[in-house]
């Protein structure tokens, strides 16, 4: 089950509100999509998830196959049970991860050929094996295997990887309609590094084949962000507006809302809960990092404004002796903020699209950061 | 604020249940106090804490004098708020970690110097500073400053330890009067090491000085369980029936029953918290490992009759993926399961001694563990 509708246009730029539905629920776009690597948001439960205002998190294809495997979570038909999260899940397909993370990664005809950097066991990842993996974790929404190329990269490799996706992308539908058509959705990824001509050549190959959404993968790898930023705006009306547009990997808050004008719905990144974790916390204003000495006695919370359940309860100088002491508490405590200040972006966001008031937003969100930054 | 009272006691042993009225609610013995080093019980919130059932925690005097130190926490007036847990609080008087902890403690008429772990920083401690730090904690119980002597040690040294710690008791007492008085309870510490006639001794002074509530210190610090058992045996009825009994740094479920039937009312222990944090829960069977291989596909709880969050939520094999995987949510699933343990048993055994058939459970706590062995 999977449907995607447009709800709403900003009359001032691409920014579109709209709704998915996915048998585990509805989502509301632009949606911001939490990072569960291993089936965990890491430090967070399913329950403070929901309280946050998760909608959807992504799980790690590479992360799962390769640990706890298929065998474990086929026992709990799925990872909403194994992990108890109710709500939609999207899977990517690996690629990313064997490409950044494995031991070595090989591109064949077949596949992609890559060796564990668990414990270094070899293994060959093909467009029909990322999409048994991802029927088998049970994701709502799946991905086709891409190649991804590292920044920077010349015209030619460009190009040779982006063939590698476009066939594996075809591969990738058929394994789908054989194994799991109907019960989930699932998106191309369109790749072409830094070249625009072979952006274009992406998308026309995917929406030949014809998928259920698009992402633009291969962005937010090294390259400035102006960069970035052009290859998104030229790509993303390219892409058929009645599916779902997915930004992967994407981002801070400016990158956010930026690609948000441009038309993109879907996002995911580890940027909340990784920088959780080394103790910068987001806000309105900018970034903070508790650590910072000058918080040692303070007794307000990270953000007055902010509703989560850190602010509401804790202060800074708690938050930063804990992260000082090296306290467990402190990850799950600024996680579950900075979590709350994506989600919450994204739900102000979409609520200016719908009345039209997003252009005002935009320009609010940078002048809070202007006049009064924290670090 | 503080009052005790024996509400039962069994007719087949010297175990009774207790009230004690503190300024922040009333606490049921027998209890067990999950400790909350440096002002957080590791990876939980006060919520859990609670829906745990935990009644009181402990706070070390010595970790939050280091840091965040008393500037920190004065600012809001004590420890209560800076952690926003709204129950009793416990603290030790930072004796035990001075002598296990700091890079050297030297004893002198004036109290302990010590080099501070985290820094190198040098810093007296005496009884006066320790009933001045506890009280700028705001704690509910606060401890008398002792010297804990290291196992093995001869009479010679033991009784010169126990001849520090009346006298620091002595101190300690008029700080408090000078200080506190009323605010909270101030607990003698016996010491006297596997000496009877020296925990005699140690007894006798106490009392004469005085104080809301004794506990036994110097147990469970690498002595032959049934050497600590016997000391236990032997101190316990020599401490006033009408005032808590306190034995300190205790223990497993084993020791914890035994030392119920001999009449201790309170308990303190990094078992449930710490060996969470290493993969081994606690069940009615005895212990098991996490981590063991066989528990891989394995979709049950840790404990099927058990109520915590964790074994309502998530099965075996999930929680060894997140221990395998090295995910911060394993260390909080484990603690919630370990520590709610804990408090249920002591739960239990309160109310098999207002029932009078503490024996037979007891008895049959034994049988469990015989019958059905998990590791």
């Amino acid at each position: 089950m999977f449907n995607f509708k447009v709800i709403a246009e900003s009359t001032t730029s691409r920014a579109r509100a709209g709704m998915i539905q996915t048998a585990h629920g509805t989502i509301e776009t632009p949606v911001f999509m939490p990072v569960g690597t291993q089936g965990s948001v890491k430090s967070l439960t399913p329950e403070e998830l929901s309280a946050i205002g998760t909608q959807i998190i992504l799980g790690n294809t590479y992360h799962l196959y390769l640990r706890p495997g298929c065998d474990v979570i086929s026992r709990f038909c799925g990872l909403h049970r194994f992990m108890n999260w109710g709500g939609p899940i999207l899977t990517d397909s690996g690629g990313f991860q064997v490409f950044s993370l494995a031991k070595f990664a090989k591109v064949t005809d077949e596949g992609v050929e890559f060796q564990s950097h668990i414990d270094g066991s070899r293994h060959l990842l093909t467009p029909e094996k990322a999409i048994e993996i991802q029927t088998c974790l049970g994701a709502d929404i799946i991905m086709c295997l891409d190649e991804c190329i590292q920044y920077p990269a010349g015209q030619q490799d460009t190009q040779a990887a982006l063939e590698s996706t476009t066939q594996w992308a075809k591969r990738c539908k058929h394994a789908w309609q054989r194994n799991a058509n109907g019960h989930n959705a699932l998106f191309g990824i369109v790749q072409g590094g830094m070249f625009k001509d072979l952006r274009e050549m992406s998308v026309d190959a995917l929406v030949t084949i014809d998928f259920s959404g698009y992402a633009i993968g291969g962005l937010s790898v090294g390259e400035p962000i102006d960069v970035m930023l052009d290859i998104a705006e030229f790509t993303l009306p390219k892409l058929p507006d009645m599916k779902p547009k997915y930004l992967m990997g994407m981002g801070t808050p400016e990158n956010l809302i930026e690609l948000v004008a441009q038309g993109a719905d879907m996002f995911d990144c580890v940027l909340p809960t990784r920088n959780a974790r080394n103790g910068q916390m987001f806000t309105s204003k900018g970034t903070m990092n508790i650590s910072n000495s000058r918080f040692k006695l303070d007794t307000n919370p990270v953000e007055t404004s902010c509703t989560c359940y850190t602010c509401r309860n804790y202060s800074r100088a708690y938050l930063r002796h804990l992260y000082m002491a090296k306290e467990l508490l402190a990850h799950r405590l600024h996680t579950i903020h900075n979590v709350h200040f994506f989600i919450r972006f994204m739900k102000q966001i979409r609520s200016t699209i719908l009345t039209d008031t997003f252009d005002a937003f935009k320009k609010d969100f940078y002048d809070k950061r202007k006049h009064d930054c924290l670090e």
